[in-house]
Formats: structure tokens, sequence, C-alpha cells
């Protein structure tokens, strides 16, 4: 496929990718746009020309859902549901790749230089799983010594939790230090975290909500699962230690979790779907089929140097079954809702944090400027970034999930 | 206080409560009201009349936020601020006292039972504590009987988890077992839930946001909480049991939890302010000075049968303290948080809890029909009431949060 607009070599937004994403130029609203290339389309725009109305328009209510884009979250878009998600990316293929659209469209692209990215849904719960074996072992071995280190319902049901839906933040936001109770030589003290993590993570964005004890089962995830983003659940680990028994991690995760600004959306990662690693024992009904994999590659760069490349499609469970299990009990999806992987790990140095990485601070990386680092110092920067085999040999992107860490105040 | 609106003895809701709620009538739109002995006061009717708009001026912009009860959450009354909270409290005690005023809002009044109560707030994050000693100490010796029953985290801070916030519902709505996995002789079985529960609770309702970053010290509790409701964290403690460990309750907690239908604001909660149970050791100085306890009297009805009276003035953490906690690290507050205090309990059969209540199903307990029960029923019904001190020396009333159990589908 070509499209009329220049696209960089090596871009993460060929036009085979197109995600969405928030921006805003100048003092302007925040509006819908997609990446390409090196610029932004801006569909608010693009859907006053009225070239997307035949696919904005409901095939229930008859009308066309023009303003959709005009919104400061694609929460508005990610209602229409999946039938109106396909109909506007086959068009935007279309438009971008047939150059008789050029005049009307040029006037809605802007180099993306010039705009500024905003978190992109408005999130309404927000669930970080536990779906990395290595991750799950290391974290075992290295705050439960004394126990097995994966705990008897792991290879049994997707371990999650919820986490905190309003400290999530877009790429580029600093991340403060936080402060909170850490045990020094057995005993609680209060300070700013010594031990500041990062948790790359990919996470999965609900478009289509459910019912009141509605299942999702496997086989429906892209009804309700409209894409993808990058996602660093930033941890606190001496504060999580102290305060995770029995309930789980609270302020240890909640007080940031980045994603990235632009949203891949499913169609954009067929081309990346890989069989399922082996699941054994076998999973419960409501598990089965497993669903597909992704063949992401992840790379998490500290101040510049990469320092791990976790391998995503070595997930053991499916995003499907994640979201299968999510509602399996009549739990409601909203839409905004958005759940992660987990950690993606794989054998060390293919970390997804540096709890494992470092083996709990024993182990220092060394980056290329020869400094050390066993956890973040203020001032420190992690970039997160991922490809994916795209449509027609390409590889896209998702962008980068980014974040700088302030002193504690 | 005398009011002009008839209150029959023994109401919840004399002019000392005038809790805020979310009511509609045959197919109308849900609006905000208050509940004042057998009727409602349509705010969104009483406010047309521009009776409250000395109330409703903005100090700053100097509009008058007269729509903001025309709504289907009271989230934009919430959003106001402490200054607006209190003076349309100030004044609707004026307007229901001063029998001048009775021509003019008779129209705005509405028997409640012709009204159907709605979710009264749209909750943003909801978080869950865990800050009776009883149920902590209670809850360890039945899940974890080779450990302490209460873990060393637990009186240095007010430990808490990330509830689901999309599955809130008012009072009222039915609860369908859930199901999930649970052990049965050591191995996982998928299924409904054996050991559905209750978890009789109090919530603070979250009006002013807070920006990333920002301490809420514990003297400032009310400039950020609005108002309490009680709630019911229904849970299915064989899923709970075979999920949690190491990430906290997920699918157990997920499927419902209940909250009243009116929120008692701060002010008519004044008068059942009570000295703080002592803490020991002493809280570190974020959760200083520790704010005050009320003396709430909760009562637990099974089937009718009063089984619990749990005592809400022995709570260990304020509701201040836990706001502290939970902001400390920099977390944001946002219009419609929701904080419920954990499992109100005392010893027993004072439990919030039947897992407490009949020792984790040991101990059955006998309702006034002579059935026996140790966990929920298909058809069975809860329904919690708790009742406070109020102003002149009066007594308030939280209405009720009440379910009623379905079979699993």
């Amino acid at each position: 496929m070509q499209t009329w607009i220049e696209v960089p070599d090596g871009s993460p937004f060929p036009v085979t990718n197109v995600p969405y994403g928030i921006v805003s130029r100048g003092g302007g609203r925040p509006h819908v746009a997609v990446a390409i290339g090196d610029h932004v389309l801006s569909l608010a725009a693009a859907a006053g020309t009225g070239l997307l109305d035949d696919a904005l328009r409901d095939p229930e209510l008859g009308v066309v859902h023009r303003d959709v884009f005009d919104a400061p979250s694609l929460n508005g878009f990610l209602a229409l549901g999946r039938p109106l998600w396909t109909a506007v990316r086959s068009r935007l293929t279309e438009l971008l790749t047939d150059p008789s659209y050029e005049g009307a469209l040029r006037p809605a692209l802007v180099p993306r230089a010039e705009v500024r990215t905003h978190l992109p849904v408005e999130v309404a719960d927000y669930v970080d799983f536990y779906c990395f074996e290595e991750h799950a072992s290391n974290v075992g071995r290295i705050f439960r010594p004394e126990q097995a280190p994966l705990l008897p319902n792991w290879k049994r049901l997707p371990v999650g939790y919820h986490g905190r839906a309003g400290t999530i933040v877009v790429s580029g936001t600093d991340v403060v230090r936080p402060c909170g109770q850490r045990l020094v030589g057995g005993d609680p003290v209060y300070g700013s975290s010594l031990r500041l993590d990062i948790e790359a993570e990919v996470g999965f964005v609900v478009g289509t909500p459910t019912r009141l004890g509605q299942r999702v089962p496997t086989v429906d995830f892209a009804d309700h699962v409209f894409g993808a983003v990058l996602v660093n659940d930033w941890s606190a680990r001496d504060i999580q230690a102290f305060e995770y028994v029995p309930l789980g991690p609270f302020l240890g995760k909640s007080f940031a979790t980045s994603v990235s600004a632009w949203v891949v959306p499913l169609e954009a990662l067929a081309a990346a779907r890989t069989p399922v690693p082996a699941q054994d024992p076998v999973p419960a009904g409501y598990l089965r089929p497993a669903g597909d994999a992704y063949a992401l590659s992840l790379a998490v760069q500290w101040n510049g140097t990469t320092v791990s490349r976790p391998p995503f499609a070595d997930m053991y469970w499916t995003a499907a079954q994640q979201l299968a299990h999510l509602t399996v009990n009549g739990a409601t999806l909203r839409t905004g809702d958005l759940y992660a992987s987990g950690t993606v790990s794989g054998p060390r140095p293919n970390s997804g944090c540096f709890l494992e990485l470092t083996w709990g601070g024993r182990d220092p990386v060394t980056l290329d400027d020869g400094s050390t680092r066993t956890f973040l110092v203020d001032g420190d920067t992690v970039t997160i970034t991922a490809t994916a085999p795209g449509a027609d040999g390409t590889t896209i992107g998702f962008g980068e999930v980014t974040g700088r860490i302030l002193p504690a105040t």
C-alpha cells in the first residue's frame, strides 16, 4: 500500500498502522487524530469534509456520527463499536492511499512535531494482570523466597487486580518520586521511595460495553477491544513490599501509570498474531479457545541505553483470556476500560522491570555513559517502545511511553 | 428545628439530615433531590424557582450553577466544593423550616414512594479499606490460620486496595450469584460461588479533586469529602480465597458493590463525631491528627432478621486518615471517588460479614423463620441500615442498602 503522504523509512506509523490519539495544536481544542509518518491527520477536520460520512453512519439509527472526533478523548468513538471502527479504518486507508483525496485532506494534516498529545482515553476501570511466567516466578523468588515461586492459582487463571484509573497519564508526563512507608531494619519509616521501578506492559482498550452479568467469551474479544497501547506501570517496590499483604499493591502503584499517546487498532495487529505458548494444565472452559498471542517486540531504554527487550509473544494468558476472566463473574465492561498484561518479562536481561533486571538491586546494570543503576535515580528517563509485523511486510510501531523521574516533594 | 413538611416519628430523614440522591418519577429524567420524611424535594425543581440562586452563586465566577441539579448524578454538585455545599445546605434548612416557602416549594415535593432512586454518584475510583481490627484479625485467623492474625503493616497504615468502580450499583439492585474458580479438595473447579457473603461498610464520597502530587492532610478532610453512604461489598469467599494471593481480591468482589441511594452530608454527621479509639503505635506524621470517628449504629438484616449490629465507632483508622494515606504518594482525587471503610465488625455476633458471623461456615445462624444459614442462599435479601445522632437531639438515618440474591446464570 502506498500513501500520498511521505512516510520516512523506519517510521512507526506507516499507512498499515494508523493509530488513534488525542492532539491539540497551539491553544486549540484537543481532538481525535491518527498518526501517519511524521504527521497527524485531524479526524475532526477530516470528518468536517464529509469524506467520513458513510463510514460514520450508524447502521441502526441512520445518523452520521460526524462530531465524534471533535472530542477530548476517544471514548465517543470507542462507544460506536466494532462495525464502525472497521468501517472508519477501511475508509481512512482508502483516503490515505488514493491520491485524489490529497487536495481535500491536506489541510487536515499537521506535522506531528507541532501538536501536543493528550491522554487518548478517559479510563473507566483499570485492571492490571500478571501474565508472564518469568515475571511472576521472579517476583515470587525475590519477594517470597521461602515459598514456591509460582503460586497454585497462576496457571489456573489470569491473576489480576484493579489499579487506580485516575492516575493514568499520557506518555511524556513527568513522574514525581512517591512517598510512603517502607521497612528499614524491620521498622516502617516514612519517606520517599528508594526502590522506584518500571513495569513494561501492553494494555488493551475496551470500546464496547457489556451489561451487568454478561460474560465475554474469548471468541468475542474483538467485538469489545478496540486496540492496544504501551503501559509503564511505575512501581515503588519498597512501599509495595510493606503494604501489599493481604489486599495487594496500592500506593506502590497508584502514584502514576503512563500510557502511550497512540492506540494501535486491533486490525493493525492482525499480521502480528502468533500461536499461543502451550498452556498446561488445560484451562477451564471459559478460557478456551485461547485466542491469539501477538508478536510484539518491546524495548526498554534507560537514559537512552537499551537495557531490555522483553518478549511479549511469551505471554501465558492471551488478551482474550484476560477479558473472558475479567467478565466471567458478571462484571460489566465500560467504554474506556483498560487492562494491561502485567510486566512483560523473559529471562534476564530481557526483563520488563528493574526489580528483575537487577535481581532486587543485587546486580547493577551499566548504562552507555558508564554509570550504574539498580533502581531509578531522580532525573532518569525511561522510554518503552514496541514494534510488530504489520500488513504487506511492513513493521508498525506503538510510538513510545516515556517518563522522567522528578525528586519527591 | 421544625419543618413545614410532615416527618413521621422515627423517619431516617428528619430536617437535620437532608441527604442527597438521584430520583426519577414515571418516565421522567433522573435528577438531584433531597430526602425529607416520606418525601423527596426535587432540587432541579427547587432551583428552577430561583430560591437557591444565592447559595449556588460561584464566588469566583459570579455565575449561578442553577442547572447543577438537573443531572443524572451528583457529580456536578460535588465538583462545586465545600463552600457551595455548605451554602446550599444552609439555604435548604432555611427553606424547609420557614413556612413562608411552602407555597413556592410544595410543587417540588413528591412522596418518596413515587420515585425511583438511581446510583447517586458516577464513581471515579473506588477504594476499599480494611480498617476494623476485629475484621482483619478474624479474616487472618480464618484464611491464614498458620500466621499471626494481624499483619505487621496493619497498625502502621490503613491497608486498602482498589475495587471495580463500574460494578457499583444502587441499593435495590438484584445481585446475581457469581461464577468463578474455587478449590474443591485442593483442585480448582469452575462454577457458581458457594460461599457468597456480604461486607457491611460505610463509604465516603469525594467531591473536591486534587492535582497530581497534592497530598490531603487529615485536617483538610472536609474540604474534599462531601458525605457518606452505606456500602455492601458483596464477596464470593471461595473465589476470593483461590485468587487473592499475591495481588489481592479481584473477581471475588468485582461482580457487585451496592451503595445506599442517599448520600448523607458531613454536616449532618457533626453530632455523631466521637473520639477516635487509641492508636498504638503512634501513627506516622502524615496520619496525624487522626480526625474524628463517627458514632454510627449499623444493623444487618438477613431476610428480615437482625443478625448483627456492627460498631462503626470502633474503626481503627479514621476516614480522614484513610484519605491522607490514599493521597500521600501523590495520587489524585477525582470528583466521584468513593472509598469505603472495610467491613465494620465488632466481636461476634456483631460482625459485618457472614464469614466472621458464622466463623467460616462452622457456626450457622438461625433466622426468625427458624431456618439456618452460613452463607447466602438464592432468594435471600440482606438489608443494612445505619443511624447516627443528629443535630438537636434527633436521630438521623442512612436509609438502607439492600439487595436480593438471584441464582447464577
